[in-house]
């Protein structure tokens, strides 16, 4: 079973939890032992499992990585618009987002146990979006039978 | 078949091999083609692939970490305590824990080939505590036969 | 169905797309739904998806994991020779190339649907080379039918 969700991000940096959009899939796929795969299809959209309904973490976090990849524009060379495909004419600076997104996680594998996701107490999942706002950000939801 | 590790940890950061313990687990499950995956449970502990039996190395990669997230309580905003639930009353700054394992990884996946873990030489499985000495941390192991 | 990609890297540190070699082993399997796995199988090489075959982006990757985890050899303990198998005589302080890999992933997980990788617009496979040049760097790389 396939499933994509979408988010419209409305901040250039934000963290949203997805785990209660996760928990319907895994219901309406009626699978109880199987495995979640998740992953971002964007290279400036994390997706990670932490402690993400807690708001304050989600701003240290966002806080943190804007501290250890900053954002003077003249330290990078990447722009959407040097893409060999030619089809991006964005000429912004946004390697700082792209790397943010390398240091944090870009999928997430969780076991589903009696119909449920298989966590622990703290943990939940959410979408780290670095280079907001945008529309329709998507993530990939495979759930596969044990 | 799906097992749980539990670890007691003794130091704020440290980094305990476990490549041994997945071994017998793979024994155990008698699967000669598959997939072992497993994650850790917890949103202050990591889980990786490294080097991981050089216990020098493993002192590099705290120091470094507690480098690029340091601990000045003046730059966080989360505790435990802030967290939606309610249950949790702890008020203790630990938001460099949780970002220090966000950057490195949450889980691992690892081939099963002929009985044993498909590793390259060099390459240890072990668990990143940041935020103890704690008790029962637990890592979950899976694994699905191909 | 597994199969192991092998690399020779050039320089101390580079980026080098992989994708057009994952869709051909994709092709090979004539799997149309499934989940491709691939991994890393050295300690200093890692793995991602990112918009990798802008080379712009992939010089600001390299630079930025410079600056975040530095080459200053006093603050790093671990040589490959104090590995305790004793096998490695090489005592360059190479600490530094292991912490970046860290930090990166190490691991990639795509859907396969319709007999394609599933990744989004901007999505490329890249391996990160810390330790270069070495010959002979492998990518084990896995497709599981659905």
């Amino acid at each position: 079973m396939r499933k994509t969700l979408s988010y419209d991000t409305t901040k250039k940096a934000e963290v949203i939890p997805i785990s209660e959009d996760l928990k319907k899939i895994v219901a309406e796929s009626k699978v109880k032992n199987g495995t979640l795969i998740a992953y971002s299809l964007h290279t400036t959209l994390g997706l990670m499992i932490q402690e993400a309904v807690e708001q304050y973490l989600c701003e240290d976090i966002i806080d943190q990585l804007t501290k250890i990849v900053d954002d003077d524009g003249e330290k990078y060379k990447h722009t959407c618009a040097r893409h060999p495909s030619g089809t991006c004419k964005n000429d912004d600076v946004n390697g700082p987002s792209h790397i943010r997104q390398l240091l944090c996680n870009q999928n997430v594998l969780i076991d589903i146990k009696d119909g449920e996701m298989n966590l622990g107490r703290w943990q939940d999942v959410a979408i780290l979006e670095f280079d907001g706002p945008r529309k329709e950000r998507k993530i990939l939801v495979k759930i596969v039978e044990d």
